[in-house]
């Protein structure tokens, strides 16, 4: 069911998920301790203020975003990069449409539709 | 002396390191589970093959590239990603000059300068 420990994951063959609210993601390469995500942002979308106890890395691959991570906001685009300890509160707004990389370790189980039941 | 575990890694303020033979790497967010690494090739740069304890995935930004992962060959382009599990051998020939987002881990400690004693 899953692409988990594969190790080639093409981007015109891995489905994207639309999680609504202008908001879509794709699950690339990932194994127990890493997991990366994909994720498109229409202007406007929000990902909203959360934690979980994954080490996050967020890489901007186009467009803006304001970033917040434990209260701290700034703005970030292209090249730019957003990094997330284990438990720390953080979320986004995106300023202008774009593309973010975010990086989990370990992996995100509850992203896997097997893992939910589905 | 290094960015560990700082928030926001803004690409304009962190420097970019040349390692020669058409590779250039730049450290983006890192903590202890997870660091991130900007790395630019130019085309017929090559990323020898080699192995190490840590889980890694590459985003391909930009470019081509011929990856090998556990003896599989394939082309990637820019929204491919490729995954190497700890310990299998991986190595990447630049078939046109582009970026690569490689993420790792536990984080890589042999990149930073302090842990090398430089």
């Amino acid at each position: 069911m899953t692409n988990k420990n594969a190790p080639f994951l093409l981007s015109a063959e891995v489905p994207v998920e639309d999680l609504g609210d202008g908001i879509r993601r794709q699950i690339l390469g990932h194994g127990d301790t890493l997991m990366a995500v994909r994720v498109w942002f229409e202007t406007e979308a929000v990902g909203v203020l959360h934690s979980h106890p994954h080490a996050q890395v967020s890489y901007v691959e186009s467009g803006e975003f304001e970033f917040s991570v434990g209260g701290e906001k700034r703005i970030v685009k292209a090249g730019d990069c957003v990094y997330a300890e284990p438990g720390i509160e953080h979320g986004a707004v995106c300023k202008s449409k774009g593309v973010l990389l975010d990086v989990f370790s370990p992996m995100r189980e509850d992203f896997l539709p097997g893992e939910q039941g589905a």
